[in-house]
């Protein structure tokens, strides 16, 4: 029930997924960690790279593509070292730009503590004023990565060693993120303040250490789940083991949206279990919003768990409603007007369970509506005779500046229309979305950002012309 | 809730879509059949094709690979035709070999008859004794492409006209098929005697007909279901409309398979949806075989319809107990021991759903057990405290002549095995197929081709050394 | 001195190079046959391909590119034999269309003489009447490809043995040819009646024969040269050794430009080296059309052997005043005004051996003049304060039926402009072309064809309709 | 005459080509400076790349391949800009590692100068000591190029402007090397104070100024040769037109293959002409080792030059012996013993020209000897009666460190041989190579560079350790 993205679909898209290991013997930590990066795709489709040593050689692989087109067999070959006992690997989904490539990550470089590579999720929202105070001080930016930034404030401490460094970096930047880090021989790995991003730690049986931005990368490696890394926390493995440094604690605020779409349904974030606050999510949702129908249908696969929650508390039939195309979402875009709609429907196609029918549909979010509309009309054309709309998130009204692309404000449906007036756009006889204080209760863990929803950005906000200033540059 | 294919995941293999469309008017007749094939992915991976003509163009594009990747823009571009009226594309799953290009179709000929296209679904049983005749008079064979024997079939009856001829073929060739064939200005289709493979017509509002093995291609270019081709029926469309032809009427026996799997769930063949006949085994599932369990789980993506029937049915909750990572399934294999149980573990990942409970687990179907055995290893893991393996086919022990892999017999586990050592083998706690009658009453429409379950051949068998003699060829 | 093509440099271009090989033991054909159409890649630039049999086994791969881009290591081992004993191999300029592919050669077929493989080059100018009445007898034809026809009449002769049937063949069509033919145990070479078109016969130490279109394909591949295959003759390569069967001797006239301009220099063919009598040409030339003047300069690659002779004659210094970058010729034209003219200069820039020098520039033909009047300029421009044009060739007036593509008679400036128009044309101060009578005195051999300086056509030309039929066509 | 690289050849290699441009007036660079490096291609085979800026815009492409490899039309047009001012441009050969891609050149990055992009050729021979020290400091390296050091260098000087800061750059590294260096409004070129490299400044009717390595790029983008930059010199253009400073002026040493071997035939360097220099060294060689023979042949297309001089002095005719197959060079090497053999063979290929004849064979030089020694062994097969190898370069016996690659010493046969041993080593009858006085002579112009032959380094060396430290790294 985990999406293949598509930008049809219309959903928020994360930014990155980190992954990292360290062995205190010889592994193949290429295929590793390719399985690794492999399992957090969903993170991120547009490039892929990695970092593996055995503490002399340290190479490195990266570009554009899915994780499988960018490591073919000569490819990760190329990464593969006898004797591997650290590596960091990532997936990003990037922004446009002409040297997309050179954005890639991990970003590597050469300091005065050796050879480093880096991969974060998530941004820095001072990066800029960082960045621009290092230029004036006579440092080169060959990207413009946010990695960098990090990477200039740890070289520049050349009298610390690499922890203290990093510790000290952290300090200075504000954000949401979530990053691993390697030299040689050690594997750092940090997490903002308020843990927008998620990270986790896992262990195999054969004592390496893996951290990930998802427990299902873990599990792909034959690790077991440790612990989360706190937020504001820095942890780092080296030949003594694991230890951990709480660099700058501050009220843990998750983001909420790991829980409603973006994290794997197979694991747990923060001691909370992706899959069970989604069924509950979709409970909430049909006592907050109970309508009388026939059926419960997913749009999938990002509505199934809601969906599955609605019909038992609502002791409505679930049914499959809407069949998806897995060969779809990589089809060139026809030139012609209607070509939206085209997209949708060759990947959704409704079946015969909708016919004659009242029909609940269920959602996790709706950004700007557009494809909402689209399958809304797709059931009724089917024959429903009925389409209630229910979303398991709340009306996303802001833009996040913690690593997750929701499109510009004035493109969020939310933000310019009630919700009368989008229920209109979308078509559907009713449309409710749920309460922020019911997504809080059916996750029921932590405190949550939930800037997106209501604006309040916990861990800070970047100056508002950087935006403009970024565009200029290459 | 259509898979996207995996070896891994261990399904019969259905061989081929066909796709045809004739329009009175000028149409862009590339894009149309791009989108129909996009729609029969689903029956074939490993090849794509298209001819085009506008009456006096004739175009042919075809290659290995998916529908997308065979057709990027430029070379659509070189298909496309301003004013063209005729086309016949085709997706092909491709046995092993060295010149796999050569056969890909649809194939394309010079004959007396006018340029003619080609494609099927499905096999000939006798196509190697009308060869070996045909060689011996004269012919050439530029593929060991059963379309071949049929065109010769065709041209070689210089005095009749293309309808005539290709009737004529029809009484010559035994076995499952269903084909498209095209001359400049007219359009064909056609299904063997039985009906064994299934073939669709659909018009459009603008005129055009469509004929396809699916309705999903129908409905995906804009047409609507008229009816199915009948088995033993010859239909034709030129400037004058749609035409039929009763060349060879024989008890109807489609096969079962499509309605188990192979065929998209939104859509009926021969008058039966086949989201709704998968509801229906799975509700005759949990009445022939109930068990006590806590929930019920699909196999996703091939046994969700099934498995919503069996919770349906029995009361038992619907869990979504196992997520399907989208991107599985395009990796390399490692060439490690645990290669099959890696892919498995890449592809499907359990979440708490069936964290201790006792989970009754639906598939489809078992074809060498491998990977069955896998995914209940993969559930009692995750904490699952019982499994009860059921399955909406009954076993599966004689291979397929009319155009399905299904793997050679001994490789068959239930051709081998006791329903007691199957269940063993796979280490479900119970095990249960649906009954033969059961399947054909949740079809409860036409009667059925069930050879694969008990050997019962509809539509004749090849000579047995053919299978050898073939190996030696190009 | 052997060009690297340029369709800038405007020179005729020759269709195919054949080659095939034949071992009485085990042999690696594959990578043999890989040298020896790279050493004939000069004779056709856009496809490749290539057939390997053991005896059992037939394999074939064939696409557009230079050998070198069509068998890389991957594609080679694929028609890796371990037991190979017979082979053909093929280079090819196509001609425009949607389907090259699909034509590209060696054409492999299954006949009732078991799989053939056929490569020619050439043409048979009655194929289409031979086509059309096969056509209406049954045939098929897969192909536009003259191969196919001979195919077929090879095919047709089910009571004769593949030896008899291909001579009954070669009396059906006529034209200028050269063709090698090979089915799982024989190779066989035959060649039209006047020889227009080259073959040699080859044989290494080992005992292997080899059957080529020039002798470099021979040496390429540790064979010497035995003899040319004579105009009419057919030999065969099998078990038994080499054989020969006269089919149809008639008056030899091979084609003149082999030696002018085709061939490669470092063999002989008919007697007659090419290297030597391309030095005669110069030095006839220079005897026919001297002038006063400092330097002898070449149009290289093309024009140097003429030129040497030219300077050796005349008794001036030849001087290499155009230097050629050896990347040219792959760049994509730029849509500008200018591209030809920006193409010839990317291609040869002048040396300081012009600069304020009377210049005698010596190339081997003149088709549309374009390039040529560049090329004057160019040297102009560099300081060059006269230049003397002279042609190795006679003006070409005719279009070539024999497998060279000459451009239409239209754009053939010989054949719609005086002899001072066209210096006027090209802007040089004089320019003189070989007589027919020096040329052929020149390579003082065989009778020649000289049909595209003459008109005069020793083979027969086509029914001139068929030109425009052939359009309509795929 | 200038030679397609290939490795088979056993010649010095060239380490880069740079180019650069400035209009007053908006220009179409991207195009032009593609023109520009694909007229440097014979400096660089394995990577190219280009930066282009409108005073706003910057952009970047580059990586591995030759220039029509790199750059195909969709590839040119991502750094098109309409209003384009600035642009540089660079090929390379790269050296072996796993991250080559990184190392392509123009390195780019920003700086508190605005963002820089410099393109060199050379080396700088203390480009370690200066890496290290900044390393100490807080920088970071992205790279192993030593350009990075050169940026690092001007970025650290934040109080200076930029030539400022690149002056006091040049002051602090040294070496033989050439560079040019863009910011979005202005274009610097600068060479190392004993000019090592070459760099010629153009200027196009429209005012446009190019600097480049050499002037065949200057024409081809339509600009006249106005000087070369001098030793020593650094060179800016902006919208106040060219400007120049004299920054750390040495006794002129430019490098002497540049005219042996390495600059196209077609442009003159720091006021010589290489072609007609190539011309005297084959008089001079001439003089210094006369012998009696029939035939003078070159090998091509490295010793046309000479072999005109030596003929011409020698008053014997000249030949074409060896003739060049345009299409070698670029197959996979065959996995056998005679790979290199093969190669040779498949390159070059005897005319009729040596049978029976004393041949004189030039070549410009001797790296390894083991490609002469195939080559005299091919003319003697031919029928070459006796060879007499002539070298239009003296012995090299010692490493470059400014930019060339001639293998390491130990591979150097005249490092470890005496003039008798490679003599036999090669087969030839006799062997003689031009004195350095003589090639002095011949050059006529400026002091010269001999380090490869006498081991004098006129530039410096670097530190000896270095070699294998660098092994260690990225």
């Amino acid at each position: 029930m985990d999406a293949d993205f598509d930008p049809a679909l219309d959903k928020p898209r994360e930014e990155c997924g980190v992954f990292g290991m360290y062995s205190p013997h010889a592994l193949d930590l290429a295929w590793l960690t390719y399985l690794g990066i492999f399992a957090l795709q969903h993170r991120g489709q547009e490039a892929a790279g990695m970092c593996v040593s055995d503490g002399d050689k340290f190479h490195v692989e990266k570009d554009l593509g899915l994780v499988t087109q960018v490591f073919d067999e000569r490819r990760l070959e190329r990464v593969r070292l006898p004797n591997a006992r650290v590596s960091i690997g990532h997936v990003r989904y990037s922004t446009t730009g002409s040297n997309l490539r050179f954005n890639a990550q991990p970003l590597t470089t050469r300091t005065n503590k050796g050879i480093l590579g880096l991969a974060h999720n998530g941004n820095f929202v001072n990066a800029r004023e960082v960045r621009n105070q290092m230029l004036m001080e006579g440092a080169l930016f060959a990207t413009t990565n946010d990695s960098e930034v990090m990477l200039n404030l740890i070289a520049r401490e050349s009298h610390m060693d690499l922890v203290e460094a990093t510790a000290g970096a952290m300090q200075q930047l504000k954000g949401g993120y979530a990053c691993v880090l390697m030299s040689r021989t050690a594997l750092i790995g940090f997490r903002d303040p308020n843990g927008v991003r998620p990270l986790v730690i896992g262990q195999r049986d054969d004592g390496a250490y893996v951290i990930a931005s998802e427990p299902c990368a873990l599990y792909t490696v034959g690790a077991r789940l440790l612990r989360d890394v706190l937020p504001g926390e820095l942890v780092w493995v080296d030949e003594n083991g694991l230890h951990s440094l709480m660099v700058h604690p501050a009220a843990p605020t998750p983001c909420a949206f790991e829980w409603i779409y973006f994290a794997r349904s197979d694991g747990e974030l923060d001691g909370v279990d992706t899959y069970a606050s989604r069924i509950r999510m979709g409970m909430q949702l049909a006592r907050e919003h109970p309508v009388e129908a026939d059926v419960v249908v997913p749009v999938p696969d990002s509505g199934i768990g809601a969906a599955i929650g609605y019909a038992r508390e609502s002791g409505l039939p679930f049914d499959y409603g809407l069949s998806k195309n897995p060969y779809a979402g990589r089809t060139f875009i026809a030139p012609t007007q209607e070509a939206r709609d085209l997209k949708v429907r060759m990947k959704l196609s409704p079946t015969s369970a909708v016919r004659g029918k009242r029909v609940i549909l269920v959602d996790d979010s709706i950004v700007r509506g557009t494809t909402s509309s689209l399958i809304v009309n797709l059931l009724r054309d089917a024959g429903a005779t009925e389409v209630h709309f229910r979303v398991s998130s709340p009306p996303i009204k802001h833009p996040c500046f913690y690593g997750i692309d929701t499109a510009a404000r004035k493109e969020l449906v939310a933000s310019t229309h009630s919700l009368e007036q989008i229920r209109q756009l979308i078509g559907a006889d009713t449309l409710a979305f749920i309460s922020e204080r019911g997504l809080a209760e059916a996750v029921s863990g932590p405190g949550l950002c939930l800037a997106c929803f209501n604006g309040e950005y916990p861990a800070g906000t970047p100056l508002l012309n950087d935006v403009d200033k970024l565009a200029l540059e290459v």
